[in-house]
This record gives C-alpha cells, sequence and structure tokens, in this order.
C-alpha cells in the first residue's frame, strides 16, 4: 500500500510541495493545495532513507499538535547555519487523524538566518598575509553564492585587482566572463598560488584537498566561512575568518579601503595566468570549430554557449558532460547554476529543473532552465519528463549522447557484437544502446523532441526550444560515442582540470 | 565521482550480475564477464542503502582475501531458512587492489537449503483440527511456492478434496484454474471459513491479519511455516506445524493415505463456495463483455488472460492493475508470477522482467515474460525498456493507462483545468498527463510500441509481440480513466478482495 | 530527568522486572507490582542502546492499545527459533497515559515453541557418516541445552557408547563427571576427531571455526540446528539435521534402535583420549595440589570444585578466572551454568546471578547460585552487590583476585612503581589496586565478606557461605598475581586449549 | 574476548587518554604512555555504541595511514562551533598492524578555535531591546564559561547594574556570591522579566523551553550564541548575535561605554528580586539551621558550602542532591562545575571527578575536586574508587544518602517490609538499603570512609578528607529518608525551582 510515511519537502515559506504519490500522501497533498501550496506530483524520488541517513536534521514528530514546531524547527535548521537537508517523517496515522486547532501553537516562519562577522585580529592577520601573497588566486564557492556576497566579492575583485576561480557551484557569483577570472587556466593557477583565498569553498575532492601535487606545497589558505568546523580541514589555514562570506568580505573591504592597497596588474602572476588562458582557449577553440560530423564535446558546448541567454538557469550533470561543461558554458549570474556537485550524485539532474522551473514561472522572472545532461544521467529521471510535459514547464533538456557512460560504441560496431554472442556477455558494461531516441521520450508526453547530429541542427533545435514558452524540448545530440577518448591527447582538459 | 561502495548482487551459483554503473564498478562488472558471468547494466536500480536497512544479512569483508567467504555465506543466508536479501559492502579501494591467490581460501556453492519437518504430535493435532472442520480453507502462500510443495499439494487437495485460495505470490503452486480453487470467491471463504490451513502463507494485511470482520471470530488456523517465528503472528494457532512446506504436507498425506480421510464434495460449504464463485464470475463476466471504448479494466484484463500462453511468467505492479490483475489473469504454474506484492514497493516490476527474461533467455525455456504495469508504476523505472532493447530481451509490457494514480482525468477536463489555472494549483495531485503515450517511450529505443484503445487493437497488438522474439514490445492501453470508481458498485471487486 | 524510555525486559509469563529507576520508570515498576509481577531494583543496567542493536525483533508501539500486542510478540519472538534478546521502546509520554480498557486486545501468553524434526534422507545420510566414523566426537551446544535435550542425549551417548565435549553453555547438559566425557582431553579430541557432531553448537572462535590447525582438515561435520541460516557457517557440512535437537536426537536413536549399532568401547580412539585425559589430569592435580600461599588458579578451583554443591547454578565471568573455571568446575546439571562466554561481555555476571537466585528462591528449589567473578570482571558491576543484600538474595560470589587483568603485580611491587613517578605513566596498563578489598564492599552493604589467602580459609570461607541462606556473601580469594604466567609452562591449559 | 573496537577518548594534546582495557586495548594503551601519554585505567566505562550514536563526528579510519588525519579532525570537530563528543572506531586488526612511518603524514595540533563577532546591526536592534527593558535579566550558560567571556562579563554586569543567573554549567563564570546574582529569586526572575538576555544559554528544559507559566508570555529574548541552528529555538529572538559569547559581549560593551548606559539600581525590579531573595534565603537559612539527627539536605549543604574552598572543582550528579546542591554550593570561578546537567546522565560524576582530578594533579594547581553525589547515583559507577585509590587521586566524594531514589525508608520500616513478604514484591521500587555503608567501600580499597550522621561529623570528615592529600576519601552521610517530602511545604525548593 505503498510507503507509511511522507518525507515532506519544506521549502521557506512552504510555497512548493514536491513529492509523489502513494495512498497516504493524496491527503497531504490536497490538503496542501487547499491551503494554497503549489504541489507538483514527481514521478520518481530517490532514496527517501537516503535522505535520512544524511540529513541535518531529522525529526518524527511525537503527535500531530507537535507537527507545526518540528516543520519550523526544519525549515530554520535547514536555512541556519551551513544549509542542508532535512527530514520529518510523519507516521501514516496521523495523515487522517484530527487534532483540536487551539492546542497547536502558531509557529511564524523563522527570519533570515542571523549573520557573524571575523574577529578583527583574523581579519587583520588575513590582509598581512595577503597583502604578502606573490600569485594570490581567491575561490569563490558555494557558500558565496549562498551568502549573496556578489557585490562586496565584485568590489573586492575589482578594487584590489586580484584573479579568482569559481567552484562549480560557485560559478556566476561574478560573471564567469569577468576579465579576472582564470578559470581557463585552473590548473596552472592551483599549482603556482601562493596564497589561496578560499570564500565559502571547501577543500575537498573538487580542489583536490589542496594537497601536492595539484597546489604548492608551501601555499598559505586564508578561510572565509561560516562553519566553524570546516576551519582547517585537509590543512591549517594561515588565517581563519569564521562568519558570514559577505559580511566578511565587507569586513576585509574596510580595511584595504582605508590603505588602498591593490595587487599590481603588471605582475608576472598574471603574465602568466594570462599566457595560460590564452593558449588553453586556442586549445580548445580548435577543438570546437572542427566541424566533424558526429560532433565532439567541445563543438556542442562552444554553439550551446553561444545560443544561450545570459539569466538562465544552468542545471547539469553526467561524468564527461558536466565536467566539459562546467569549462565551457559560462554562468552570469549568481545562483543560476544547479550541479549534481560535490556528490556526483545521479538522477537529480531533472528534479532540480522542475523545481528551478516552478520557482521561475511562479515569480514570472522570464527566465529559462535549461538542463545539460549526459546519456547516462538521462536515464536515471528521465520518466521526469513526463512531469514537465503535464505542468507545461518550459524546460529546455540537452542529452549529450555518447551511447554510454563515459563512452560508448556505434550503431556498426553494436550490431557486430551483438553477433558475436550473447550481448550480456559481449557487450562493454559502459555502452548503452546505440542512439538512443531520448528525444521521441519527448514527443511521447507531447513536449517537442529534436534528434541533433550537426551544428546546424544543434543551432536551429536550440533556437526553437528557447523560443517556445508553452512546453519542454530535448536535444538528443548524438556524437562521436568515442569522443573521449580522443580528448586524452589533450590531458589539460579532463576532469582533473574541471 | 557516483558511489564509491559496489551492491554486489548476487545470485545462486553466481551466472548473472545486475548492476548500475559509476568508476569503481566498471572494473567488478568487467572482471564479473571475464569470469563468465552475464553482466546486465541497469538505468538506475533504487535505494541501495535501503537494501542494506531491510536485509537479512549484511557485512562488509575487512580485507580482499575475505570477500569469497562472505558472499559465500551472503548467497546461502540469502536462501536457507526464509528467504530474503542480503547485503555485502565492498569499499572502493578493494576494487582495484591485489591480493594473493593462495591466501583466498575456495569457497564451494552451498547446497540446497536443509529440509525440516513437524513434529508428530504437532501433525496429529492439525489433522484432527482439519477433519473436525465444517468449512476449511487451505490458503496457499509465497512459502509453497518456495519450497516446491505443487507435487505435495496437489495431492493433498484432491486426495481430500480442499477448497483452496492462493496468496499474489501463491498463485500457480496449483493452477488458479483448478477446480478447487476458490479465488473467485475469496472474500466469502475468508469469512466463513472454520479452518484455515496456512500452508507458507503470513497472516499480513494481505490476509486481513486474520482478523473479524473478514475472518470469522472463531476461526481455527493450521499454521504451516518454516519460521519458527512466524508461528502465532496475529493470533495464537491451533497447531503450529514448523518446516518445510513440501515435507510436512507430505507428512501429512502419509498420516491421511492411512485413513483414507476425504473432504466430502456434497457440503453445504462446497455449495457456498461454488454458488459465490458463480455469482462472481458472472458479474466479472459482464463487466469484461462490456465492450465499450475506452475499456474499462475487466475488459482489457479479459482478453489478456485469453491470449497469454499458459507457461507466461506475469510480473505485475501498480494499484489496481496489480488487484485487479490479480483476479483475472491466471496462472498455471508454480513460480511464475513476480508480484510487487507484500510491500506494494513500486519500480521494482520492470527489474522484475529483466531479471526474469534474462534467465528463460538463457536457459532456453520458450517461455515469454509479460509485464503488467500501472501507468504510475511504470513511470518509476520505464528508462528500463532501454536496458531491454540494448539485450534484447522480448519482454512484452501492459501498461494499463488510466491518466493517473486509481484515477486520473481524460484530456479534455486536463485542458479545461490548464485553462482554470496554474496546474500545479488545480490539478488533482493522482492526475498524470492524459494519453502519455508511453508507447513512444518504447519505440525511442527500438522496441515496438504499440496504442491501444479498443478491445481489437489489444488482441491484435498482444498477439504480435508475442510472437516478436527479437526485441521487447509496450501496449498503451488507454482505459476510462474513472474506471476505478465505477467500480464501486461492485465493492466485491476492489482491493479489499483481491 | 533521566531516560524518556522504558526498556522492558520481560519474561516469559512475565513474572518477574528487571529495571533500573528513572523518573518514568518508577510508574511502570509500581503498576508491574500492583498487578504481581515481582519487581528487582537493579543499580546500573548497560548499553540500553546497544539492546536495541543488537535484538532479534525491536519495536516501538505507536499507541497505548498496541502494547500488549507488541510485547507478545516480543515475548515470542525472543523464544521461538533461535532465542535472543528483544527491545520494546515505550516513549515516556504513554507512561502515564490512560487509554480505554475495552480498546487493548487481550493478548494470552504463547505457548511452548513449535518443534520441528529433520528431514528422513538427512537422517540416513547423517548416521552412515557416523557409523563410518573411527574417531567420532560429539560436541554439545548450547542448543542442546535450549532444547531440553538431556534425555535424549544421555540415551545416545550411553547407547551407543560415544565420546561427548560440552561447549561453555552447554556444560551440565550430560554431566561434566560422566565416563564418556572428554573435556579434560578437548584439544586431542578437537584435533584428530575424523567425524564431529555438532549438537546445538556453534563453529564459532570457541570451536576455532572448526578449522585447523585445531581440528583435523578432512575432519566431516554433521551439524543438528534449529536455525537454518547456521548451517554450513564456516564449513560444509557432510549432513546438516535442521530441527530441534531434542526430536533430532529421538530421530537418530529411533535407526540406531533398529539396528543396535555401537561405537565400540576397545578403540584406539578410546585409548587415546583415555590417555591424554590421565595425564592432563595428573598435571592439573599437580598444580592444584601444590599448596603454595599465595595460591595459584588450579589450588583455588580445585577445593570450590570439591565444595560446590553439585546442584548449584554456576554463573562465570573473566578472562583466566572463566577459562580455567570452565575446565576445573563440573556441571551435574542442564541449564545450571550462565556464561559470559560467547562475546565475552564482561559486567554480565552479578546481574545473571541476580535473576537466577531471584527465580531459584522463588521457585523454592534449594539451589545456591555461585557466581565466579574475575577481579577485574567484578568491578564492571560490583556495585550490584547492594541489590543482593537488599533483597536478601544468599548468593554466593567468589572473586579470584590476582590485582589485575590477565595479571597484576603484589602490593609491593606496587609501593615501588608509586615512587618511581607517576602511575598514571608507570603503572601497567592491565594492573588494579593490589589485595583490593572486595570482601570489605560486601560487608559495607550487610552481606558477609571473607578475605581469603590459604586453602583453609577458603575452604572454610565457601562452607560458611553456602551454609548462610539469608544474605549474600563475597570471598575475595588473593592469588598469585603472576599465576598466569607461571601457567605459560603449560599450553594445553591456557585459554586456546578452553 | 572483548570488544574488538578501540574507542578513542582524545582530549587536546592529547595528554591524557582513559580507557577500559581488554584484550586490543592493552597494546594501545601501553603505546601511548610509551610516547608519554598519562593512561588511566577506568573500571567500566558506559555505552560506548551510545557514543557514536550522539556524537558530532564519527569516523573508522580505512587504513593505518589515516589514522593521525581522522584523530586530528577528531579532536578540531571536538573543539571548534560547538563543542562536543566524537568518536574515532579503530578496528581491532589495526592495533598491532604495521606501517611504513614516511606514508604517515604528521598532523600538527590545531590552534585555539577561530572567533566571530555579531553583526553590527544585530547589535544595535538588542541594546535598543535590552536598553528598553523595565526587567532585564542575563541568563549565563555553559557557552558563556566555554568561550571564556568571565572577564567581559563581569564588566557588562557591574557596568551596567545588570541582574544576572547561571545556568547550572554557567554557575561560577561570575561567583554565585555576586550582589548581581539573583539565583535565590530564580523562579521570580525568570516569571517576570521583560527582556531575557541568554548568553552561550538554551531554552531547554532546565529553562522550561522560556515558555509559560514560568516565564512572561511576552518576554523579549537577546540570543547569544555561536550555533547559528539554536537561534530561533522554541521562540523567536528579539535580536540573535551570532558568535563568540566573549566577542560579542565586547562589541556590547563598545556600545554602552560610548554613551554610558546603565540600569538603575534604585528600580521596582531591583527591590522584587531582593525582597524575593532574601525572603528565600530566610526560608532555605531556616531548613539549614534545623540542627535535627538525621539532617535534613539544607543542614548537609549548609556545612559543606561553609567549609568547601572557593577554587575547589564542584562535580554533581543525582536528583535531589544535584538539584539543591545547585543552589547551596556557591561557585566562584568560572569552569570549576561539572554537572550531570542537562541529560540529566546518571553514572558519570566520578569519571568526571577522576578526569578533574588527574588534571588538576598534572597541573599542580592545589585545587582540589569535589564530587557530591545521590546515593542512587554513586551506585551507577562506584566501584571507579578503586580507580581513585589507584591512582591516589585526592578526591573527596560526598554521599548525600537518603536510603533511595527521591525518597526511601529508615532500616526499621525496611525490615519491617521484609517480614510482609518477598521484599521485591513489597518493597517501593525507588527504595535502596537503608543505611549503605558507602564508606567501607572506600576504606576497602585504602581511601578513608566517613559514616556521618551529625552535624559535627561531617564537618569534622570534611575538613579530614579536604587536609588529605594523599588519598580519596568518601563521606557517607545519612539523611532523613523523607527529607525530599518534607520539602514539599516549601514548593520554592524543588526540582522545578533549581
Amino acid at each position: 500500500l505503498g510507503s507509511d510515511n511522507v518525507a515532506l519537502g519544506v521549502v521557506k515559506n512552504v510555497e512548493y510541495m514536491f513529492g509523489i504519490v502513494g495512498v497516504p500522501v493524496i491527503e497531504v497533498a490536497m490538503a496542501a493545495q487547499a491551503s494554497g501550496i503549489k504541489y507538483v506530483g514527481m514521478r520518481n524520488e530517490q532514496a527517501v532513507e537516503a535522505c535520512r541517513l544524511y540529513s541535518k536534521f531529522s525529526a518524527r514528530p511525537s503527535s500531530l499538535d507537535m507537527i507545526s514546531s518540528v516543520v519550523e524547527k526544519a525549515v530554520r535548521t535547514s536555512m541556519y547555519g551551513r544549509p542542508g537537508a532535512v527530514y520529518v517523517d510523519i507516521s501514516g496515522d496521523m495523515v487522517n487523524a484530527k487534532v483540536d486547532r487551539s492546542r497547536v501553537r502558531e509557529v511564524p516562519c523563522c527570519p533570515p538566518p542571523p549573520v557573524s562577522m571575523a574577529d578583527h585580529i583574523a581579519i587583520t592577520e588575513a590582509l598581512a598575509v595577503l597583502k604578502g601573497a606573490k600569485r594570490p588566486l581567491l575561490i569563490i564557492g558555494k557558500g558565496a553564492a549562498h551568502g549573496r556576497a556578489e557585490g562586496a566579492l565584485r568590489e573586492l575583485v575589482e578594487g584590489c585587482g586580484l584573479p579568482f576561480l569559481p567552484t562549480p557551484m560557485g560559478k556566476g557569483v561574478l560573471p564567469d566572463s569577468h576579465p579576472n577570472c582564470v578559470a581557463a587556466a585552473r590548473s596552472r593557477a592551483l599549482l603556482q598560488s601562493d596564497v589561496v583565498v578560499l570564500l565559502g569553498a571547501r577543500l575537498n575532492w573538487i580542489l583536490h584537498f589542496g594537497l601536492p601535487p595539484r597546489f604548492d606545497p608551501h601555499v598559505k589558505v586564508i578561510q572565509v566561512d561560516l562553519c566553524a568546523e570546516e576551519m582547517g580541514n585537509n590543512m591549517q589555514p594561515a588565517a581563519a575568518l569564521l562568519g558570514d562570506v559577505n559580511a566578511i568580505v565587507k569586513q576585509l573591504l574596510e580595511y584595504v579601503h582605508k590603505d588602498g592597497w591593490k595587487y599590481p596588474a603588471d605582475t608576472e602572476w598574471w603574465t602568466t595566468l594570462k599566457e595560460k588562458m590564452a593558449a588553453n582557449a586556442t586549445m580548445t577553440k580548435a577543438l570546437a570549430l572542427q566541424s566533424t560530423t558526429p560532433m565532439n564535446y567541445y563543438q556542442v558546448f562552444h554553439h550551446i554557449s553561444q545560443l544561450l541567454p545570459h539569466d538562465c538557469v544552468i542545471v547539469s550533470e553526467g561524468a564527461n558532460t558536466m565536467d566539459i561543461g562546467r569549462t565551457m558554458l559560462n554562468n552570469y549570474l549568481p545562483r543560476h547554476r544547479l550541479d549534481a556537485g560535490t556528490f556526483g550524485t545521479m538522477g537529480v539532474g531533472l528534479g532540480f529543473a522542475i523545481a528551478a522551473a516552478t520557482v521561475q514561472r511562479n515569480q514570472n522572472t522570464g527566465q529559462r532552465v535549461v538542463c545539460v545532461e549526459g546519456d547516462s544521467a538521462f536515464g536515471f529521471s528521465g520518466m521526469e519528463v513526463e512531469t514537465m510535459c503535464r505542468y507545461k514547464l518550459p524546460v529546455v533538456i540537452i542529452v549529450v549522447n555518447n551511447n554510454g557512460i563515459y563512452s560508448g560504441v556505434d550503431a556498426e560496431t553494436w550490431e557486430m557484437m551483438g553477433k558475436m554472442g550473447d550481448l550480456t556477455t559481449v557487450a562493454p558494461p559502459v555502452t548503452l544502446l546505440p542512439e538512443a531516441r531520448y528525444d521521441e521520450v519527448m514527443n511521447a508526453f507531447g513536449g517537442r523532441g529534436f534528434l541533433v547530429r550537426t551544428e546546424e541542427e544543434l543551432r536551429s533545435a536550440l533556437q526553437l526550444s528557447l523560443s517556445d514558452w508553452e512546453r519542454p524540448s530535448l536535444l538528443n545530440v548524438l556524437i562521436d560515442p568515442s569522443s573521449d577518448r580522443k580528448q586524452q591527447e589533450f590531458p589539460w582538459l579532463t576532469r582533473s582540470n574541471l
């Protein structure tokens, strides 16, 4: 009879509710709609139990009248301190139970998170280290996006003339097109910097834990983070600035405004970085402009990046697709990228896109949601295109299809394999069906599917999709199944280089 | 970078391996193929963590040379005693590690489970109760199927002239078409029986916990089960026969052979049951033969049941679809039904079908796998049709599509709702997109999709599908979205009556 | 305010309740007494959370009226199948809540566990293997005690002339003094046997997993166990007899009665075993009769064994104390030994003794409870002597005190160490305070404490203690702190030899 | 064989290690001593598994060379942000394994926690609320002690003339004897205050969740805490000052220094509080000076408080003992009280005292550790007095003994009950053995035990104990077993009033 638990995905002010429907959930969903909450019925939410295990807070109200307090605490906890998932488990027999309304305490929604600042001594230490830097580098992370530090950061970057690098979720806090963005020389920047300022970014595997051979063994790190427990993770920082990223950047600005400190524009460091960026741009361009058919990843992303509106929300998941897309697709606005990211969990992309599109439509921003997926990643939750069609959410899905995971084979090779024996015995585990028509899956539900083989088809399909505000589209972009392998001659463009 | 754990779904003799691919799994899959194991790459396996929590046994080998022993214990534990899932978690860093082969203990595959029999006193008690019954009823459960008790049970049913009822997973142990099968009078049989013999069946919610108002409050229960802890669950049995179902039925037969006991064929009980069966058959037939378009559930299942080969494997999940299908689709062979069953977990059907079809093909049985799905259930893992197409598994999927969960709306109503406001606000949570073309999802991957609206289309599509041995088919059977509600005039046909 | 959960240790028919008192528990304890249950308030129950994790069954009633069913299921599950701990967690706010009595279903106490027997084929196989044995050995385990197989086993052992060995918890099923008991040649018996019959005994670490070098690599094993999942653990058995140990031994007897099979008394195997037993007895006796002061372990156990009544219940925990005590203290009756055993959990001994003494007193058996503890083990829950004094439970506690864990130092050495520096720096981690007066702890609460240094003091104190039926006694037996190390010249008497 | 895991309780700089000894731990303890760590072997550490569940961080190093990093992270996490327990589980087979030293990364010990400050706007808001208060109240909590805010707080309290109240763990941050301390009018202060400033204190059950009827429903709360997630728990604060308590109090002082704001000394609020304090002092004094034998709680604590040196560390646990002791025993220095506190976990007191005494001895502070225990609480870990004797730790244990939990009976009544029937049936669950000689338990191990019945005996025993620096003492203070009940005429002195 389905689950007897209801996992409530509660959002600030509870404007939206996302769920899958089983017996006891229907009543909850209807009650939610009755009280003005928008309900989006999904086809498959994964791993509810996993939710509970990896949640920042989990609770099970012991009686009906406790639900409001528990939900308030859950919502507040999800937003205060380091943001995170929370889990409230309401037992099935509560769903249809009744409670005397007078016993339920009215719980107002919590105010925005409290803000804290760094200690003055730590600020002074940090500035001393930064000013002494020969090869400084700012790394802008998810925490800076969450802390809405874009204004202060722009002032810091431009006022002090510092190079910066965004993490995948920090992309867009400052535009990727900003002249001080050195993403195109990422490896070089990380390796040679002598002082790194982490702004809401963690030294996790995406940043190679801050360790050699990717970092200078003598690099000094200045950490800016609102989570005390994050300080000192994987290295001992030269300065630890604990507090709200935005507030702390403003503290730093106050000091530098006083003495007008600026990192010179004519250093060897800037020369090195700019040369490397130019070299990498040339090589990427060479790949992007090959104009072969089937296309390679760089061609595909080159054209997409030219056509996407600067204010769109980019959702991304997949292996090569996510990695190469991070370097080739620019973000221009903060909090406009949803990246499967740190954990590399597959199957979340379409759900992210549905949530984003629901919010965009409701807020009438006129911004589009574009979801760039690998073909394997798409398979985890591909049936959610029905949800998009059902609610007429004009998401543009681009499936970069290489017939496999990491790499596939072409249709001819596949046929040949089929003749060699049982495919469960002979087919490489990484292969998927060649030329699978994911575009027709979209057609199946009334959305608009495009099969794309050439650059022209890609441009035309993407333009049509972006102009359609009534329904979702899916571009099934067939690329060379061995695209990945070819790139290995250019090791600076692989995952380790993201 | 995906999960760093590998969950091995290990099958007896390890002929097959099913997995999803992430970085550390590829090597495992390739190693498996190299040692002759067939590898089936799935698109999305759910809730790995959940696996561990609900497993009968879970372990994490502490070193490489322990893996063989741990896997042997896992496989053995899954088969001995009450069968159940097991979980082995191999840490990512073991995948590419090496071990001195001489340190690895060779572990032979375990023999079939040991067999135990009931105590003679308990057998005597049980027979005394059974012989004293005015209105006896055998309930044949999953445990009888697992215990391969079909031969002995047929002898008991036919030799003693007893009425029987299968549980969903017990269907086919004896053919549903057997004259002593009283499934068509299920509610009456349960309610009026004075002695129930549970043969590997549990008194869980599917059997209403053996309680009034569905059972006689004075009913006597004889439990036959291999799990001691199951004895006495939800009621105190008149006799508890602990052991292997097959062995115990043979013990019972030994005794009844001696005195030639037989339940008379001319009792009021048989008369009651037969009358009720006839009446129900008439009403079902009335619904099944309505010949309306759009069709109702009964029409659909009527025609399917006429065309399915008696030796096919039926996989089923969904709400109404699974419930009504259980009563309308006969099973003729034991262990030829895979039912989402006891827990009602959604999303397992296509995975079950893929596993069954892989085994059938390998064993060359000539038997077909038919997967009957509700449209909501199909959505949980619909992308697995790509897997079927990839491996050319000739599964026949029948989606009984009522545009929703329990019930949907028609296209016209949906359009109207869309005009009334944001669909997230006005659409009933149970509705899905009207007339969603699940058949085109199959076409998208090179399988054969059929859109079915009429009885003729249903028959023709099903016949074509069954004759195609090269690839999977999907019948998207559009039925009246309000089909369920109409049936409520016939409460004896609803879920509680399954 | 203490815990808000109540862990109920529910016993069959719920005659006794053991608990520790915090706020919400008082009411439960009083309610229990009011309904005729005896309540024993303990000083410290360990690891309640651990209980839940290692329980066979754990549940939390969702409402008051569910408690009776949940408790019934818990009690039944703890007794049916392999016995085990169960855990019921009742939330604090239920303790003082009220429920309409008519809504509570009366749940009768469950009958004794159902009994199952082995398959005839397996019996035949087992007998063929046994009859072919040159050097057979029966190993009698906890499962035989639990299954009350003593009568049948005596018939098997004596009727067929077979040697047997008890596991620690199997001691007493047949008397340790039985002529066919080969415990005194344990290592030899295990190593040279060609056919081992496991009767409710597991091949765990206590039996060296059945592996070389402790077992013959070609040994054939016949497993008799009621737990299917236990079959084949750590080796593949020559025959697996699944079912109740008592019933299965009777099945075996039925067959051997028919042909009158008997293992000859004049075999080389019996000669070997008897010679080894005699040799070991000589050496043990040599140690036991050394008559030195301070005493060694063997002296102590020698005198204890001479004075203990044959029908006493022996509780034991500790390292050397438990190991050597197992070999030196005979059990003459089944289920009269409680051994910290398989897991070696420390701190359970006094609790076991309190429970046993409460039951003995209530059943008026006239049997004494004797608790043999190492000094370290005693420290885990030594304050429970207050509980014994409070309820006037005439337990005899014998603390075999070597001033440490495994081994300590004498008072003089300790003084010297104290002068060398801070004792936290210089004292070996295994040492405890020399000559700690555990006997005075007993005096502190009104029991009878004895400080024992010589054989005469030991005999006299034990005789006095056994004659006192009004209160508990404690013998603090000071032995040579290096007693253990000396024994290493006799490796056949160490732990690995137990 | 004991546990196969080792739980390392790692302290800053790892000067001390506390453990219980089982097989694999001995080697660890010896290795610890070899590298200069002091090792204290305890008799019984509770609920290791519970540790893991309630830990802020738990990890299991996957290989030997990871241990140093994992321990560094554990130690750092335990100190940074809100302090908390951490759990590191090292598998048994690592204990004796070897690793190439060059592969182990040297991990320096982490610096003190980073400090953050509140946002200026929040500071301004908080001051506006505080200055508008008619009846302000500061509540000083554990967070203020941990944050070492005593200097700044004294300046705030004295400079602004504000009344304050410590929580149990906040006692001593400012001396309990401070004229602005209104602890003796606790209930009144909480109930009538219109603005409460929480300084590192949580609104948990000890503070009645900040709710009526214990608080004014319109009270405004200013929260000062370093944990963002704590903000808004149980009420919405008028101002939330996120950051280090010490730093924030300094921020507040900066502002009030500017305008010289001061809360007037001649307000009705001060008059009310002072009158109530005087009245309560009179009543407490009346009880304390009754000079009856047996004594009551107030007599006992009156004399203890007169004799304890002001710099001693007070450890406390128990029900009435801890509650009444909190009000009667003053703390004069910060971080000199260890209170079973928030969770009311029993059995931790003696362990706390051992740890404190080890540190005091090592740091040569000349400060004494005094452990005030209820008789029930003492029983949870009373065997640890052997540990104190073994390491010659001069802890003074005062057991306030009322023969029971909450209340007991006298020896005469107990005898009478014993004649009425089995004590397990008739004895109240809360009673313990009358006049149990806990003092003799101390004597048993060579410490100094005192049986105390009168005020004179109490004073003399305590003076002797405090003058003995060589060994621990235990005062077994027999009080009127019904002492608690008598006090109920004075409801303002009960638990709810703490």
